[in-house]
């Protein structure tokens, strides 16, 4: 019997093709943060146990995480999401690290689900910290920095962020409704399912939390509000910061209500975020879609001491990025990965293949030289298959005047160099990757 | 009770200091393969237990294999060497991926080992290989570009090349000696154990092996031989492939006795490589050890069909390169992640300095803006701290003027800009990141 050659299930198999679109994203998102002056960090693939346990999400940890015991009885957890990490690093140098932190990180991640549309087992994302600083101006870089990064890639025009802020959704749901934690909890879980399971179950599950007609009016008005509305309507920090938030963010250049729009329905579950939430929308009608998100939370290293360190944060998936770039066609096209083919008619003409090929390497080109003595005929379709720009060719007229040809497989046009100033030839120092 | 602040022992975090030398390294070795025009691939972290169980060494899966239940009860193994994958990869596409396939990666791979100097439970390994083409000129490719990787690092003259042949070392066990597959498999560890165990011990056990005192002989002739040596007392085709290699390596700039040197002691196991094996050595007194190694192996895809594949790879690792660098001191003087601080002595400046900020960002400057008012000389402190190259200060004589005051941190020279002119200041131009 022989094994399969498929990947397993909800992973991707990164062919040459696959992969240089994922380089390319990871190195505009590196371009796009590294531009604010934050820094890259990474962590072991494998954290304990304990490190998720404690604060993630029990959907994650029951159901969702890859653990195993290693050789030493010890309980390890493929990582499913990176702020733990970053929790263990931070608190481990807590003292010496230069506050404000400004990290991140483009780690892999894992959890078990049912493989669909942009969810997979294994998933690349992009993290975002600052950790230390005045709140607010921390919050108002977080989300400029979020705006520039899509703007990073071309689509600052089909994006919206939505931000809302967690002291006005307790305040709301707390002092004006008067509710519990856990009946806000269930609110939230209903508002989350309204769509899917109709206004009539929706009707329902309010009731059984014990939500009444008057409150549930009251909601309506709430979540139908804009920003001048609530200003008028509620009075809390959570209002304050928010119109602070908005006044730091105009300096910045994202104007409220049309950079960024206040979003009373963006939550992010109410375990996590203590201030500012936001996320990211494409606007597209076929996508209508969070993109990622993130928020402000009050103590990061709690777990490992009696330190106290709060931050503002967003994580944004590699397949969300790469489903959004190709509905908007902002993927560039990529260059071939060979700019110069090394043709070898004859195993005679080997030294010289090699004396040219490294001559041109030390220029930084990326040159082939064939693994097969071939034909020009043969040599040539090669060279075109493996897209090389040019190819150069030996003949023996050209040869025994101590010269090569050159042929541009892009224009067609072919000429005689001498060998000696091969390096030196005008068409190759137009390549990208040629030295100067 | 707190958590631990340590990472998984035998793992590392990458702080950003360390991060910056990893990312160095990656792109270091990235920019010298794709020179050979060589194409990166990944796949995923686990892969079923069964692609290991099967060609894998024993003690790698007995011993040191990650594996895990996932929930649907499917053994999965954290991937301990990437070869498998890229075999899986290569029989999923047989027949559509143009040949000779010149590919690399550079995964994070993972073994249960007791951690010691150069042994970690996580390590990255840049993989090359290249599948087809004729396979002594593929041979002789392969190990120039390992020599070229070497040299793209600065070590070209710390590092010799040794390389051996299986079928020789096949033929002198079996047609010289006469042993059997299991007896020169004995040999070979009897004979890197040698210098651990002693010569008494030594002795022993080829005694066990019932290799006589004459055979013992033959062995210390052969394995003390040098090229020339060998020619005249052994013929096989493993002296044909090795004169041969030799010859193209030549070609190459390779020179047999100079930057490569045949020696019989090279075997890498007696499993897995059927042609030319290789290891790259250290040559400097304190580290003389091999670096990495590889070697030809027959058919990498006969697990996933009647399809036949052969040929040539090196793996390098991580801890090994940065240890080899350090060693020779051929890490670079990494520059500060920041170019530019933005002070914010006064909230009223904020605007002024978000619209600077964005400005030379645009540019491609790494610009930190801070995230807590503060006066002079504190912004200043905390510019030094971010090791940033320039900052510029706002002070009412010179905003009155619509000017700010640019201070070069390494230089101590200070000069008044006009704020529509920041953009072009010329002290910026001379930034690396700095977009012309």
């Amino acid at each position: 019997m022989s094994l399969s050659t498929q990947p397993y299930k909800g992973t991707r198999d990164f062919y040459p093709a696959d992969m240089r679109i994922q380089q390319w994203m990871f190195n505009q998102m590196r371009a796009a943060v590294s531009r604010y002056g934050y820094q890259e960090y990474d962590g072991p693939m494998l954290e304990p146990f304990e490190l998720y346990a404690a604060k993630s999400g029990e959907e994650i940890v029951n159901q969702q995480l890859y653990w195993l015991m290693d050789r030493g009885e010890r309980k390890m957890a493929v990582r499913p999401e990176m702020t733990p990490t970053l929790a263990r690093m931070v608190a481990g140098k807590i003292h010496e690290l230069p506050k404000p932190i400004r990290w991140f990180s483009i780690p892999n991640l894992w959890r078990y689900e049912r493989p669909q549309r942009g969810r997979l087992r294994e998933h690349w994302q992009l993290n975002v910290d600052v950790l230390g600083g005045d709140r607010l101006l921390a919050d108002a870089e977080i989300l400029k920095l979020a705006f520039d990064l899509m703007k990073a890639f071309g689509g600052e025009k089909v994006v919206s962020l939505r931000v809302n802020n967690r002291k006005l959704i307790d305040h709301f749901f707390k002092n004006t409704l008067g509710l519990s934690a856990e009946a806000a909890l269930q609110v939230t879980k209903a508002l989350d399912a309204r769509a899917k399971i109709g206004e009539e179950a929706y009707s329902e599950w309010l009731n059984k939390i014990g939500v009444d007609v008057s409150k549930r009016d009251q909601m309506e008005t709430f979540f139908h509000s804009d920003f001048a509305a609530i200003q008028k309507l509620v009075s809390c920090d959570g209002v304050t910061e928010l119109t602070q938030l908005f006044e730091l963010l105009e300096q910045s250049g994202i104007r409220q209500g049309k950079e960024i729009t206040f979003d009373p329905m963006i939550m992010r579950g109410l375990d996590y975020y203590t201030g500012t939430v936001f996320e990211l929308y494409d606007t597209s009608p076929e996508n209508r879609r969070a993109m990622f998100g993130g928020g402000r939370y009050d103590n990061l290293v709690g777990l490992f001491g009696n330190h106290t360190l709060s931050g503002v944060g967003f994580g944004m998936g590699d397949v969300t990025l790469r489903h959004f770039l190709e509905t908007h066609k902002l993927l560039p096209e990529f260059e071939s990965s060979t700019d110069v083919f090394v043709s070898l008619p004859k195993i005679e003409n080997r030294a010289l293949a090699e004396t040219i090929a490294a001559n041109l390497r030390e220029k930084g080109l990326r040159v082939i030289t064939p693994l097969e003595v071939g034909s020009f005929g043969s040599q040539l379709k090669l060279a075109t298959k493996h897209e090389a720009r040019f190819v150069i060719l030996f003949a023996e007229t050209e040869l025994e005047r101590g010269a090569v040809l050159v042929k541009d497989l892009k224009t067609g046009q072919q000429v005689e160099v001498k060998i000696e100033e091969i390096g030196s030839f005008q068409g190759f120092s137009l390549l990208r990757s040629f030295n100067h």
